[in-house]
C-alpha cells in the first residue's frame, strides 16, 4: 500500500497540556515530511466509546495510506498491548482496548507492536503515545511495512456495541453521540428509516424525516439523516440535547409506516 | 493570481467533534500539498457576526493567493448559495449568508459555486463544508480559476453592520467583540480618536488613550488602539469585560477635545 | 546549527480569537515551508509559570534546530525586551519576562532582538507576537543566524523557582502543575525518590511508587514517576486534583526509608 504521508491524531489529551505537541515533535523527528491532522484531542478522559464514534465518522474521508493515531488509554503501563490495524487502505494505531472495534473485521489485519527497535529508547510507564505510538506511526507513514513493526494477532479486543433492535416496522435504537450543536445522534442508520417515519424520544414525537435543519421555523424539533449516515434529532437554530436533556444511551424509537 | 497553497479554516464546528478533521481529510485527498491553518473553530454556534470580525482581523495577514474557508452555516441544506469571493489577492469561500460582508465591495468578484463536478460525489443536506466547500477550496488552492468553479453574481448577501455615529467632537460606537483577555473591542477606528480623547462605557470614564496595556497599575481601566486598529477598553492585568459586565452591543462614547 | 524547519507555538491566546492564526499567516508569508506545531494556546492568561512547565516538558522532544515561539506577555508594549535563547540545538523566542528561566544557563546564548528590519513594518503596542516574534521566528527557522537578529546579552530575566528541600531522608516539595487528567505533578524528580518511599499530600499517605496508573483498583490514590520525570500523584481511573482539592503550590512530602 502507498502512503499518503498524513498522520491523524485522536486523543483525550485535551488542549491545555503539552502532550499532543510532544507526540508531534517525536513524529517529525523521525519523519520530517509527515503532515499532521488533529481530529480531536477533546475525547472525554478515558472515554473509549466516544473515540470509536469519532474514528468511525472520520477515517474514510482521508486518502488511502493514511495513519490514524488514536490514544485513549486508561490501561497505559499495564499489560494491554499496543496494536496496529490495517484495513481498506487505512492504518489505525493505538492501545488494544476496543478503540478500533468498528474496524476489526474479516477485511482487517491486526498486528501487535512488539519491536522495541521502533520505539523511543526509554519507554515510560505513563506516556506510550510519545514513546511507542508516535515513533511507530512515523515509521509506518514513512513506508515501513506492518509486518516489520509487529506480528499478526487474531484476538484483538472488540467492544460489543449497542445495535438497534428491529421488530416489524418498529426500530428501537439508542443515542450514541451528542455533537457541538446539540444534535442527538442515534445508532439507527439511513437505510433503516423511511421518509415518513415517526420518531419518538423522551416523550416527543416527530413526524417524518427532514431534508435540512432549517426548512422549519426556529425551535422546531426535527429528525434528519446526519452527515455520517445516522438518524439525528435536531432543533432548528437551537440545541436539541440541551432542551430535551438527552444524553448518550437514551432510547429512541422509529416507526416506519 | 498565484496561489500560496495555504487554506485557512474559520468555523463554528468546535474542537470536540470530527468535523474540522474530516474537512482537512477531504482537502488533502484532492490537494496533498495544501498547508492548513486553523484560524478558529470556536465561533459561537451560528454566530455570523463573530465570524465576520475574525475574518476582518485575520485575512490580510496571509500571503496573496490564500484560500480562506469559512463555515458558519445555519442555512445548510436550504437554498442559500455556496459562494467564492475574490478580493485583493485573497479568496474567501463559504455560504452566502453575510459571512463575507466586509469583503464584498467594488473591488471584489463574487461567484456562485454551481459546478457539482468539483463537489464530493454524494452531497449531504447537513455538511456542505465537507461535501462542497472543502473540495472546491482544494481545487482553488491547487490552481483552478474562479471562473471554472462558478459564475459571477452581483447580489451576494451583505449584512448591515453598526457604524459609529459622529456628532461634532462626539463619537457614539458599540462593542463588537470581546477577546480571550476580556479586552472590549469597539467599532471605533484608530483615525477617529485623538490621543487625549475621553472614553465612556457603562458609567466609567477614561481620560486619554494609552500606549500599552501595562504602563498603568494593575487594575487600571484604560483605552487603547488594539492590534486590528479598533478602539479597545482594557483593564491592566485583568479582564475588563468580566469586571464591567460588558458585552457585544454595549454603547461606547468618545469625546475628542 | 541546521534548521528543522519546525516552529512550535506556546501562548495564552486561547482558541477563540484569531491571534494564533494571524501569527501563522505572518510566519508562512516569510517562510512558506515552515511546519507549524501548536504546543498549546491555552496557557492561563499571563501565567508565565505554567508556560515554563509546558516548555520544560516539550522542547527537548523536537528535532535539533527547532524554533519555539512562546508568548505569554503581560508586559507587551512596555520596555520589556524581546529575546532569543539558543541552547542545546533548540531556539526559544519570546518576551524577556522569565518564560525561558529553565533554559537560561551557562550553555545558553541569549540575544536581544533589536533589528527592526526583521519585524513587520508597523509594530503595534499590543501584539508583538504578530509584529516582532512571528517574523523573527520565520527568518530564524529559514536559516538566519541569531547574531543577525540581535545582540548577545547576559542579564535576561530568570525567575526563582521553588526547589524541593532535602533533609536527610525527607524531601519537601510542592505541586507545580495539574494536567488534564487531574494528575498532580510535583517538583520532586525521579532520582530523588526510592521505590518504597512514602508520599504525603493533604493528609493522605501513599506507600511506595507505582509502575502504572492502573495496576490498582479504580479510585486508589497512587504515586508514580510521570512522563517528564517528576513525581506525580494520581487517582486510578479518576481525577486526583479534583478529589483532593489540590492546586499548584500545595506542599508534598516524601520519606525515603
Amino acid at each position: 500500500m502507498n502512503r499518503s504521508g498524513i498522520i491523524t491524531l485522536t486523543t483525550d489529551f485535551g488542549l491545555n497540556d503539552a502532550y499532543a505537541g510532544v507526540v508531534k515533535g517525536v513524529i517529525l523527528g523521525i519523519f520530517p515530511k509527515a503532515r499532521l491532522v488533529d481530529i480531536t484531542h477533546n475525547i472525554a478522559p478515558q472515554n473509549i466509546i466516544e473515540a470509536c464514534y469519532i474514528l468511525l465518522t472520520s477515517v474514510s474521508f482521508f486518502p488511502p495510506g493514511t495513519v490514524h493515531l488514536a490514544v485513549v488509554d486508561p490501561g497505559v503501563g499495564t499489560s494491554r498491548r499496543p496494536i496496529l490495524v490495517s484495513r481498506q487502505e487505512q492504518f489505525l494505531l493505538g492501545p488494544d482496548n476496543g478503540l478500533f472495534s468498528d474496524f476489526i473485521d474479516e477485511s482487517a489485519k491486526v498486528y501487535v507492536l512488539n519491536r522495541p527497535g521502533f520505539f523511543l529508547k526509554n519507554v515510560s510507564q505513563t506516556f506510550h503515545a510519545r514513546d511507542i505510538f508516535a515513533p511507530v506511526a512515523a515509521h509506518l507513514a514513512r513506508g515501513a511495512e506492518p509486518s516489520q513493526l509487529g506480528e499478526l494477532i487474531t484476538d484483538a479486543v472488540r467492544l460489543k456495541r449497542p445495535e438497534p433492535v428491529i421488530e416489524n416496522n418498529r426500530i428501537l435504537g439508542t443515542v450514541i453521540y451528542i455533537d457541538r450543536f446539540g444534535n442527538i445522534i442515534t445508532n439507527i442508520r439511513v437505510g433503516q428509516v423511511s421518509e415518513n417515519a415517526v420518531v419518538r424520544i423522551l416523550g416527543k414525537e416527530i413526524q417524518g424525516i427532514s431534508q435540512s435543519y432549517n426548512q422549519h421555523q426556529p425551535g422546531t424539533l426535527l429528525a434528519i439523516i446526519g452527515s455520517a449516515g445516522f438518524l439525528e434529532i435536531a432543533l432548528a437554530c437551537d440545541n436539541a440535547a440541551l432542551r430535551l436533556k438527552a444524553g448518550v444511551g437514551q432510547p429512541v424509537e422509529v416507526r416506519n409506516p
